[in-house]
């Protein structure tokens, strides 16, 4: 596996072929992170008129449409709800995790890169159990979102997460005075609760939920999978842009790659079905 | 594998051991099914002083108590929503596998059998795709409780239900005159919407849902797995009756038993974390 700065470095220089443009999230952990990335997008800002062309497609050979395509770099940066998590995972209380977000988003700001935060074990931790205070979560959501992030994603990051306190959690950001536009939401599929705290999400006003294909990623514990949350937005009546069949072939694609178990079942059923 | 008469034979007269009474639900496809039961149950009938008795806990070898599991024996009627599933699957129109329900109905009340209704394809049909009916499916609910089933299950079969549709379905059933206490829900998570589909059911008063052991049978559509559901109907603080680690042992040993993939979420995640 190459460095982060490498990946970087690759996908700001020779970004994969996409026919739209793709906003890269980068996780950028301390000051010296954010630093290193300026400095490779200062040599690519240097460089912008020579952008690389994506691969056209085969029947647009050399069309100058092919060439539109204009990815973004965004940041990311983790606070966590519980003290215990937070000591155990940054090595800091979150009052110091905070602290050390400014000079970040300072950093970030100047070169007009987009801040997403993240509170992590929102709706449960490891050590500390289910019940995490919700009133922690939104005062660090607020902090977050006072100190410059375009949008925090709080993240049920163990999958304990449950309707009720999904329900209490949202109610409690919103008399925190946070606006829905200003949240994601990130749930684990874990004990199979994902997609019910979604609709719970959905119907509390929030339209940004995370996941990742098949289901991969996760650290343990498994991410809802894009397949499922898509075919769960479509089947209740949600525009998303996002053709189901492809997302399923990706799907099947991406874990085969890297041989790991499919965790979609909405994408799995969707191959079988038309390949039936 | 035994044939379904020497399994019930089996059970009858050597019943696995339980602290509980089991109901024991048979699938009759047709009338000679039921005699050969009610044959066998009569044999067991003259032997009822005879029952045998389950194997005693340790701590209590020769105690009464462990005699007192008292076991049934229900059967099932099945019906399908669509014709093209009835001609394919029963090779008979929904309207004659009414019919023939109904001597195997009247054998059932004779011999004080529970019997259980099931709609097959209520929500999507492999043949007639998503859209069916629920017109339809609420005259063979309707038909089905007349006739005397003591309960009617209404299953995605297939998977495809969605909450817009399950909700529409419900509705259309409380406007047919049927009531919750006579439904039961029986979803596939064939696509992942199973438990959010059971929230709908939930809300709508239904009380009665199916499900199978790390998600184990299916046809070939994947049922929910029990433990997800259990986990379910905990976290919105339903009582079940169901310790949910015994539960999630249980799955865990007989989809091994059985070299099945464990299609449970909350099963797997319940046993990491207590091994954890």
């Amino acid at each position: 596996m190459a460095s982060t700065t490498e990946i970087l470095e690759k996908i700001l220089t020779s970004p994969p072929s996409a026919p739209q443009g793709i906003a890269y999230n980068y996780l950028v952990p301390n000051i010296r992170g954010l630093e290193t990335m300026v400095k490779t997008l200062q040599v690519k800002g240097a460089q912008a008129s020579g952008y690389p062309t994506p691969a056209a497609s085969p029947q647009s050979e050399q069309s100058p449409t092919s060439t539109s395509a204009s990815n973004s770099s965004e940041i990311s940066l983790f606070a966590a709800a519980t003290e215990t998590f937070s000591q155990k995972n940054t090595n800091c209380s979150i009052a110091e995790s905070l602290e050390r977000c400014k000079p970040i988003m300072e950093l970030a700001k100047q070169n007009n890169i987009r801040v997403r935060g993240y509170v992590s074990v929102a709706l449960g931790c490891p050590y500390e159990g289910p019940d995490v205070d919700p009133h922690k979560v939104a005062e660090i959501t607020a902090t977050l979102l006072e100190m410059g992030c375009d949008e925090v994603s709080v993240a049920d990051t163990t999958g304990m997460g449950t309707a009720p306190r999904t329900q209490k959690l949202l109610q409690t950001l919103k008399e925190a005075g946070i606006l829905e536009e200003d949240l994601a939401l990130h749930f684990h599929d874990t004990y199979g609760m994902a997609l019910v705290n979604t609709v719970v999400g959905l119907e509390h006003g929030v339209r940004i939920f995370d996941s990742s294909v098949g289901g991969l990623g996760g650290c343990p514990y498994s991410n809802v999978a894009t397949e499922d949350l898509i075919h769960l937005l479509h089947s209740l009546g949600c525009e998303t842009g996002v053709d189901m069949v492809k997302m399923a072939e990706i799907g099947d694609w991406i874990t085969k790659e890297l041989n790991r178990p499919d965790d979609s079942r909405a994408g799995k059923a969707t191959l079988a079905r038309i390949k039936g």
